[in-house]
């Protein structure tokens, strides 16, 4: 899961290549490096850490130069360390990788057999070595890259520089992503739109197992057996200042403060008076959603959370059975798919490598469609999907996701209230769920005002180390991604448990060190949920409580601290309810003094395995 | 969720009030107390902490007399000290009180605005002032009794003692367990025939909502509406001397070690060398079992678990779909159930009060039937279900479960071939994994041989805070127990993630001062989960990995330990693995001195919500 930029141009393309890293550090900031070919030689600099390290290097020293390649790194194979940093070198190429190749040892082996030394641990520098050996035969580079990937197992988004072949760079793509930039005399290849818009809107998606040549003049595409393809160019929608901070101090806070204005956008002419709208699933849908019997929701991470309140959601509305599954478990169970069943695909980024390939494998299981809840409309997901509703959350920089959770909860809302009509759900409570759904942004906007309160309350996790968030019903996804939230970006090793459960175990755990956060909106579990908290406070552990503002519920609490707030209906609540958790941990990470954006070890579009 | 005795005899009844207890404190051991009724006076002992605690008061100030009620409490309203320690006295009543009563704090303030001063913050207590208030009205203790019970909301098991009517206790159960043992000359009331096996085998379960009345000579049913009532009374199997610890330093260690009888008494007469026997469900089971198309698990804790692995085990082999649910969000959700469906209700005790009540709310769902997988022939969860197949762990003393878990394995795996063979499982793998199920003892034996070495590897945990545990597909429910037992008798925030999961999210965590526990058998997932844990290695988390002994991986893990072990086979390896990861728990707990059979803010057998 690392970000590729490429450049072939008349002007020194170094710049253009930090540039575009820098927009792609949502994918990996452990290192970062360029590689600059100019007349027989090829130059490099590298650096730990994120990119404006390696650039600091560069000013020093720049490199001139038409023809480059770029990566900033998330450590798979070997630490983050400068030797560990792409580009690589091996021979006559350099290299950079996105990706992970699962028979690197074997070939590392046969390499070093015939003399090859690594100074790397790294299965990219193999990539490099097996290339350049290629080469030595007499092939070009694009026939020895061609050559290479056909040997290889596993998933990789390449780009490569041959020192006999200036003004020339050779990609190639499986399972990651790599698209084209089409400019004017001058060519790019980028892991995302985002790193090229600055150059260029022209863009062209590179199918599974394509190889791309590219030079100032020309781009020329091969399938995996050398014969040329045609790649459709389409202009991209992304606007080249969507991305930039303003006034907030993180990017997270910008958009956590945006959700109103996402979920507004999400809603947008697919709810009205009278209920959802037809068609925003695309015209194929009716007879689909007609159809369905039964749901299969696969996602990772935040995207999995939203699956889980979904659950909740149409199971009550439209009474269709759900289950909703980990990505990676997904792929690699035999599940059993009954007729008439519909997958659904939630991912932000639309390439995230294992929702990707869960999709690609429900494809031979059966299911009676695909439905994608995205919040890119190029990405992988959304192109091979039959069926989809688009967040409009606009682009989401922090590694943390908030406004794409909050989008992908709207989307659901849309898809359950849909599924209810269908299915005979009773119209008088459609027609004022649906009214409940119009309303969210302004609680979420009303969710927002509290965020003084939150500040105050952070201070109480300054110098915690652990942290139980406690949920019931449609809730519990909620305390899931709110100590998801924690975890990420404070490091607080935070977990959540449908508040029932913990007596069945982890109160064992509950001291006057571990803080409890509970979620507890109004509703029929409120009672339970007090029943819980009792057991808790019993044990000494400090409570924070969200509760709605009309909750029957002491607010004296002797250890910790009750937060009200309008949670607008119990239909929304569960978006509702996840603004003050975001707030808590944005605030406890900044006390905490932690990297907000860009948290350790994590990246935002996780596109390998 | 705590335990009640009370007697009425001939000879002083605190001594087997107070051994009845001592069999309880798998239920609760906050507090406890006994009173004793004696001529025209109620004296009582009462202190914080376990039994013992108050014995040593006892013996240094004995109470004669032939008629008392006794309890060991797990704290639920109040903090655990003497104030709010059983039993409670108010006026001329005596009670003590397993459950929650949800309308007592409007009962307190009608009782306190007619002048009754309350001396804690029970709910109990309110309960004795109801019962004192109902008795000057001229009613007899039971009427009292019946009279007040009509008034509450919620769940209870009491016994109560009245000044004027010495030799006499009253008790009344609503959804927690309370059963009669009947003795010559003498009567007795307790929460399980655990407490009450010392002194008679005979014993009379009580109905829902039963009052009873007890004196030497006589016992006396009625029901709600004062009728009497026959309930039979049957001979208890329990041995009173199965529960003693015998050479084992703790009853988790004794149970560990039992597992491969305790799974072989499981097995046996149910498997044999053609496969399944029949009619080991019951003889109702065949039509019920052939029409089954789907199956809803409902479980707590450890024994949630265990429904976790029958999933990936029933989906694989029987091709039937799947959902497995805690019992605490089940109930209160309005659960879709497609026709033919089979509810399953798995309970050590078959007396955890949210799996009970999820079963009894299942009733009104529309099943096909239910079925127990359940450790206690006369338990409830058995006694109103349909089909069953009883573990047979033999009494299980220690609160964190281990042969509990591991017979629930044995169980699910009779069931998931038995389903798998009604639905044209290839017949020669059929036969080949029940001979691998048979076989389950053996590896059990031969996982339990490396104790010595886990007992090594536990020092590395000693200093420890938090851990994160690992598995894939069938290994995720594993790493899920391994991680539960570390968290209840270690008190480490052990979390338990499907490995894939680690990098959206989770991985911020991992730095050198997190451990992270891999169960990484053979099979085709074991690729995936080295390059999951290349991940960890390079952000210096020390890595513990429980492998098969002949699962082709590099023995040199360079921060951390790799312990190898017979797995017997892919199908019975949740079991095999699941022993490793009990040991190192146990021995983790033994080395930070916690109090291993009795862990904190903990109870065996959750009889309240």
């Amino acid at each position: 899961m690392c970000g590729i930029v490429a450049a072939a141009a008349q002007r020194d393309v170094a710049p253009i290549l930090i540039a575009g890293l820098k927009a792609l550090e949502y994918r990996g900031y452990d290192s970062a490096g360029i590689a600059i070919a100019e007349g027989d030689a090829i130059r490099r600099v590298r650096a730990k850490g994120k990119v404006r390290e390696m650039e600091a290097l560069y000013d020093a020293d720049p490199l001139p130069g038409g023809t480059g390649i770029a990566h900033t790194r998330w450590a798979t194979h070997g630490v983050p360390n400068e030797t560990n940093a792409h580009p690589h070198v091996q021979g006559r190429v350099a290299i950079v990788h996105n990706g992970i190749i699962e028979n690197y040892a074997s070939l590392r082996e046969e390499l070093k057999a015939r003399g090859r030394v690594f100074t790397s641990e790294t299965d990219t520098e193999v990539m490099g070595a097996l290339i350049d050996d290629l080469l030595s035969d007499g092939r070009s580079l694009r026939e020895a890259v061609l050559a290479a990937v056909r040997q290889l197992e596993g998933a990789y988004a390449i780009a490569v520089l041959s020192l006999d072949e200036p003004g020339r760079v050779v990609g190639a793509r499986r399972g990651c992503p790599l698209l084209v930039g089409i400019g004017i005399g001058e060519n790019f290849l980028g892991s995302d739109a985002q790193a090229l818009i600055k150059v260029t809107n022209r863009m062209m998606y590179l199918e599974e197992d394509d190889v791309v040549e590219i030079t100032r003049e020309s781009v020329q595409v091969f399938t995996l057996d050398g014969k040329p393809a045609d790649r459709a160019a389409h202009e991209s929608e992304l606007s080249a200042d969507a991305v930039e901070r303003g006034e907030y101090r993180h990017y997270m806070q910008k958009e956590i403060f945006e959700q109103p204005r996402a979920v507004a956008d999400t809603l947008e002419g697919r709810i009205g008076q009278h209920g959802v709208l037809p068609n925003i699933f695309g015209i194929d849908a009716d007879p689909v959603l007609d159809r369905t019997k039964q749901i299969h929701i696969v996602a990772c991470g935040t995207s999995y959370h939203a699956g889980m309140v979904a659950k909740y959601w149409i199971e009550e509305l439209a009474r269709l059975p759900v289950v909703v599954e980990v990505a990676s478990e997904y792929r690699y169970r035999d599940v059993v798919v009954p007729e008439d069943t519909l997958f659904v695909a939630v991912s932000q980024s639309g390439e995230t490598a294992d929702t990707l390939a869960a999709m690609r494998e429900s494809r031979r299981r059966g299911y009676l469609a695909t439905f994608a809840i995205c919040n890119v409309p190029e990405s992988s997901v959304v192109r091979e999907s039959d069926l989809r509703l688009m967040t409009r959350a606009g682009p989401e920089i922090g590694v943390a996701s908030t406004k794409a959770f909050t989008t992908q909860l709207a989307a659901f809302a849309l898809l359950a209230l849909d599924l209810g009509r269908r299915r005979g759900l009773d119209h008088t409570r459609y027609l004022k769920l649906c009214k409940e759904l119009q309303s969210l942004p302004r609680f979420i906007e009303s969710a927002l005002r509290i965020e003084p309160q939150i500040e105050e309350l952070a201070e109480h996790f300054i110098l915690k180390h652990n942290a139980l968030f406690l949920g019931r019903g449609v809730q519990y996804p909620v305390a899931l991604e709110g100590s998801l939230k924690l975890k990420e970006i404070s490091y607080i090793h935070a977990e959540a448990y449908p508040a029932g459960e913990l007596k069945h175990g982890p109160l064992a755990l509950v001291d006057e060190d571990m803080p409890i956060v509970a979620v507890a909106p109004n509703g029929p579990l409120l009672d339970k949920l007090k029943s819980n908290l009792q057991e808790v406070r019993a044990r000494g552990g400090e409570l924070f409580v969200f509760a709605d503002e009309h909750a029957e519920m002491d607010d004296t609490i002797e250890q910790g601290v009750m937060v009200r707030l309008e949670s607008g209906g119990e239909f929304i609540s569960p978006a509702v309810f996840t603004i003050p958790l975001q707030l808590l941990s944005y605030h406890v990470a900044v006390m905490r003094g932690t990297d907000v954006d860009q948290p350790r070890n994590l990246a935002k579009s996780v596109t390998v395995e």
